[in-house]
Parts: C-alpha cells; structure tokens; sequence
C-alpha cells in the first residue's frame, strides 16, 4: 500500500463532516410533506424512493419489498427479510409474504393491509429480475394515484444533510482519483491501476468512516477508480466499455470514480495525459478546462437548464470546435448516478438553490481521444459551490 | 499474490472452452425466431435483450438504445454513441440522435425511421434514471404489440454457447471463492478478504481469457467475491447488506462471488464456519447440504418448478425444520442474475433441458447464523449437470 499514506484525507476532517445519514426528523418531514401531498396513505415500490423516505437499504430484486406511508409507516418485505428489516429499518410496523411467487401473490397479500383508496410512486411492482404481477389498481380494486413524477420534483433539491453526504462522497473519490492517478503509467493496465486503487482507497475509506458507515449503494461498499475503457483513442468515445487496455506514453484518458456514502454518490472525472502531452492534446486539454468554467460560471438560480447547456455549445461554436462536442453539459446527482433535470437544452427547468450537478463537458476527437472533466457542484442562493476537488490542470493531470 | 498460483485454473482449460461469446449465427437464429412471431419489424428497448438478440453491450443510462430488429439491423443510439457503435456492434445501419432529452425528443426521431406497424418488447423506453419520454404507441400512431412474455420465454431455454459461457463464469467464481476462503480468517475483514479475493482472480482472470474477453455485464469485467454482510449471526439473514465485520471464530459465514463473462454469470455461494464448528452448527450445515442434494435429486425434464421446491420443503418438514426454512430452491440464471422461472412452490412452469438454474435452498437459525451453498445447474435430457464446481462438505468449507 506503499504511496498511499501521504494522500490520505484526514481523519478528523471526515469526523467532522458527522456523516452518518440523513437524520431521523428529516426523513419524517419528508412522509409529511408526502402525505399532505397525497391526502391518502402512499404505497413506495421504487428502491431510490423508499431510501429517500425511510433510509432503508435492501437488495432490490424480484421479490417486491414495499413502504406503506401513513399515521404509522409499514414494511412489507419476503418473510427472509423480516429480522434483519425490524433491527436494521425503523418502521414502525414490519408485515410479509412467505416468498415470490409463493403460494398467493404478494401483491394480494399487501392489498389485504391497505384499507381504502392509495396513492403510489406507480401502479404496482416493476418487472425487475423476472418479476410478474398485477397492477395495485387491479388487485385493490380502485383507482391509484400515481406520484412519481410529484415525488421526482421533490428529490431535485438537496438538503444540506444530503449536500454534506455527497460532499463526503466527492473527498473518498478524490481520494481513489490520487491513487489511480498514481498507478496509470505506460506499461501498466486499467485492471491493475483500478483494482489497486479501488482496494487501498476502500480499506482508508472504510478505517476512516468507521464501522457506522454504509454505502448504501449496491452489495460493495467503498471507493473505486478506473476508465471504463477510455484510454488512448478510445477515450473518445464517451460511453466506451473496459477493455483492459495498457497504457502507452501519448494516451489520452478520461477517469471515472464512485464512492457511495448512505447512497449518495458524488462524480469526480477527469482527462490525463500518458507521459508529454502534444500541441494538439495541449489545445484540446484548454477547451476542456474553459468548457467546463463556461459552465460553472453560467449556472445559477434564476437561470434554466438549456441556458447552462447554451453557453457551453455557444463556446463550442466561437471556438470553431463544435465537431469536438459530443455530450451535453451534466445531469442531476443524489440517489441515483443520474437524475433530472439534465443541463440540456431540451430542459427549460429553473436552476434552483439545492440542486446538485454533474459538470462535465467533454471535448472528443475521433481517432485521438477526448477529454472530460466531470465536477459535481450544488447551487447557492448566488452561484455554485463545488463538492469535488481535484486538480483540473494539465500539469498536475500527465501521469 | 502469495498462494494463488496452486490454484489458478489451467489456462489451456479456458482456451478449450472458446469462450468468445456468442456465435454469430446464432445470434441471426434468434432474430429470425423473432420475426417470424411478430410478423412484423421488433423495436427493442431492454439492454438484456439487446444483448440477446445482437451482442451488442453498452452502458445503460437515460439516453435511450434502442435496435430495430427487420431484415437490416439497426441501432439508434445517441450520436456519440455512434463510433463505438459502428467499431464494436456488429449492426448493418447506425442511426443517432444528439442527445436526451436534446432539441427534439428522441422518440420523435425514432418514430421517424419506422415505417407501418411494428411490435416491441414493450412500449417505450422504461424510465431509467430519470428518463421521461412517450410511448412508442403514440409518437408512431399506431398500436404497438408488446413482445416481452413471449421474449422472457425464448430466454429461458439457454443454448450450448450461452451454457459454455456460464461454465466459464463458474470457473471464475470458483477460482475467486477460493482465495476468499483462504483470506476469510479471524482478525481478517469482510473487506479485506473480499478486496484482495477479487483483486486477484480479476487479474488471473484477464490473463487468462485474453484481451478478447468482456464482461459486458456494468463496467466491471472480472471476478468479485466477499459476503454481502453475511457474517456470524448475520448470516442467518439471506439478504444482508455488508457492514465491513470482522471475522471472529465460530462466525458462520454465506458467501457469493460472480464473473461475468460475455453477459453471462454462474452463481456459486457457499456456507462455511471459521474455526472449529459446533455441535449445533454441524447439524445445520448438514441439513443445508441434504436439502441441497433433494433439489439435485428432484429437478429433470418432466417435473414443475414447484414440484422440485415442494421436495425440498417437505425435507424441511420431514426433518422438523421448517422454523429453519426461508428461501425458495432456487432462480433462473443467465444474462441476469435472476431470472424466472422460479424454483417455488408458487411457480408451474414445466422444468425443460437448457434451462440453468440456481440449486440454493438455505437453513438460517435467527441469532445464530445461517448456511447456504448456491450452485448452478444446466437442465440434461434427464436429469441436471454441474456448472459450478466447488466442494460442498464441512472439512473443506472450515476456514
């Protein structure tokens, strides 16, 4: 693990951030505003939607596991699920069904507990994993009304315990950033520079938040880094997929990391150089680093979405570059790796205080490779303010 | 890396298998089974059946990818999708979109590459990560049958090829689960265990399957191993979810691994003890391993899925176990982890040779522990055959 100590974040500093979650009261100010909203007992089907309004944390597969808002808040789980959910969860009634299928539908067995019209994220249970099964409407017998894109409104501004959650999220995959930085150097390969990374920035990170912490995301906790196969000339295709290539002296790379803290995640991303960067890399590296400032200067409240994405395709076009865009400028963070609203022009939402954003315009030429910075920043009353820090000049970015 | 070497499968073995994923033609094969059922051109929005039918694995976000299944194939995916694409798919047209949500909805644009009636797994893009968007029925105008029962039947059968691929994955996991047992020891983290089993089957893996070998199930290739937080009295809980514990002596331990390999994972879980077992614990990892062989015994051609769950829960009760019982015996397994048919009494599908399934039925003792081995087996014309090769016995599973 040689190399590693001199990088690590310090351990007061993650003690202070007190991150253990999002407190209690607010996940109950939370089903209050839900409720009021619904005027019914609201029944959540949606992994992401249940974390956000209990902070439970299970592993989603085809065997439903279901909230029940109300006065009280009810589990209703496979019957495996019961211990674990009444000492790790904090309902206030935990019900099941023996297994899915099972002998009777899970789905009649929960409309059995609910008494009268609902409200729900959707009309019953997707199809994850093999799942089949009627509709909540069908098995309750009357009209359901679906909240989701209600409930997708009020995930879209963070509260400052969510912002302190990613902002944790950002230092670990900074953190992860610094040794994979370190470990991708001509001769080696993406599997050895991620897997080394990913192992020693997991066990500093697991040493320095304790045993309290959760990932939540997910069966690992911890901190990985890599490049999903974005190195050398791949490195323009912006969704590429890993190849575990070796690195060469000239590669272009751009970097991905995740670090899941009571599942929220930050987005920290970068382009590097492999060795001496040339004219062309250099020129391509500027755009990238201006793109993105074009875009943490264009975001703030009063603004919308499609401005931010404008001014950034606005620099693309001055700079004569726009054969070089490929993506647009970022999307919403928190719960999910992405979410809207999306800095896009096709997205007219009003940029709010609280919301939390992915900046990553990237500038990609085929046959080379492409370059992305991705920084994730929340909105202020007046601007922004960034919650990764990482090193954004070429300088500190050739390995 | 000390102590992996003696165990490192026989690269000759995995050259044998010529595990390139699978076969051209056998892919047309099933495209062609497509249209001749629908009778008209199949639009597909599901990654795994995209896989399926073309090959073709990408990084499944908001941004639709969608294939148009006719007498070409095409892709449509957005445009900076498109040089991947074209350098990886094997598809005879690419067409693209700027970008989601973009200046004009992507479905819009789709709608207009489609010509007269077609069918789809199912109506729209599903709402991934925030993606809102209309249904195919409406931007085309006209109705759209939804293929997805008859596709889930199609994919429960696997072929020679896609059996191959899941042995191969079972190698991996065997291989990984190996180094996880030998570093699973007291004063050992869940962690460390699992961080450094992974770290190095992934990278005996890589090497082994060559530069041609792609996991193609997230961004991920390579092996994975550690206990989902199933250790000491939280392995009685099927379903945890890891807390980084320390392994202490007499911890009962459930593990898993996967090893994707071309779209394909075996699973293969195993219960073990560290240190010298008890009296009690003996009787519940021999009854695990008897409930085990019943499912082994029950499952061939011509019995239901239920009848094979039946049989093992009439051993639960024959024994006077049920107390102990929790999981149904088992899932389908293939280009997702899980997949129906179901081994479960609630689950009459009639078991047919190529089907693979997981063989996990578990005895968990609440505030003990739990044990579980998952193996994964392939339909025979009459009986089952192995995919998963690992011992099963208490001498052998004693960290």
């Amino acid at each position: 693990m040689g190399g590693a100590e001199a990088l690590h974040p310090d351990r007061a500093a993650a003690e202070l951030t007190q991150a253990t979650g999002i407190p209690a009261a607010e996940l109950e100010t939370r089903r209050q505003g839900l409720l009021e909203h619904a005027g019914t007992p609201v029944v959540l089907f949606d992994h992401a939607y249940i974390q956000y309004y209990t902070g439970f944390s299970f592993l989603s597969n085809e065997r439903p596991v279901v909230v029940v808002v109300d006065d009280e808040v009810t589990a209703f789980v496979p019957e495996f699920e019961v211990a674990r959910t009444e000492e790790e969860g904090h309902f206030d009634r935990v019900e099941s069904y023996p297994e899915y299928p099972g002998p009777e539908h899970p789905m009649r067995l929960l409309a059995r507990l609910l008494d009268g019209p609902v409200a729900a994220d959707q009309d019953g249970y997707p199809g994850i994993l093999g799942y089949e099964g009627p509709p909540l409407s069908e098995v309750t017998g009357l009209p359901v009304e679906t909240l989701q894109p209600w409930i997708e409104q009020q995930l879209r501004r963070k509260s400052p315990a969510e912002v302190e959650l990613i902002r944790e999220s950002g230092r670990w995959c900074a953190y992860a950033h610094r040794l994979l930085q370190q470990y991708s150097i001509a001769g080696a390969t993406e599997a050895e520079a991620s897997l080394r990374a990913g192992h020693e920035a997991t066990l500093a990170m697991l040493e320095a938040l304790g045993p309290d912490y959760a990932g939540q995301l997910g069966s690992q906790d911890g901190a990985t880094a890599g490049y999903r196969g974005q190195i050398g000339r791949r490195s323009a295709w912006a969704h590429a997929v890993a190849h575990n290539i070796r690195f060469e002296s000239g590669d272009m790379l751009v970097s991905e990391t995740a670090a899941p803290v009571w599942g929220y995640n930050a987005e920290l991303e970068r382009g590097m150089v492999v060795g001496e960067p040339t004219d062309e890399q250099r020129r391509l590296f500027e755009h990238t680093v201006a793109a993105q400032q074009v875009a943490f200067d264009a975001l703030r409240p009063g603004v919308t979405c499609a401005d931010v994405d404008r001014a950034v395709l606005d620099y693309f076009d001055e700079n004569g570059i726009r054969d070089l865009w490929r993506q647009h400028t970022g999307h919403g963070i928190g719960l999910r790796n992405h979410e809207a609203p999306f800095l896009d022009v096709g997205d007219d939402t009003p940029v709010e205080p609280g919301m939390v954003f992915t900046i990553e315009p990237g500038v990609y030429q085929e046959g080379l490779g492409g370059f992305r910075h991705s920084d994730t920043v929340v909105v202020t009353d007046d601007g922004i303010e960034l919650l990764t820090h990482y090193p954004r000049d070429l300088e500190s970015l050739t390995t």
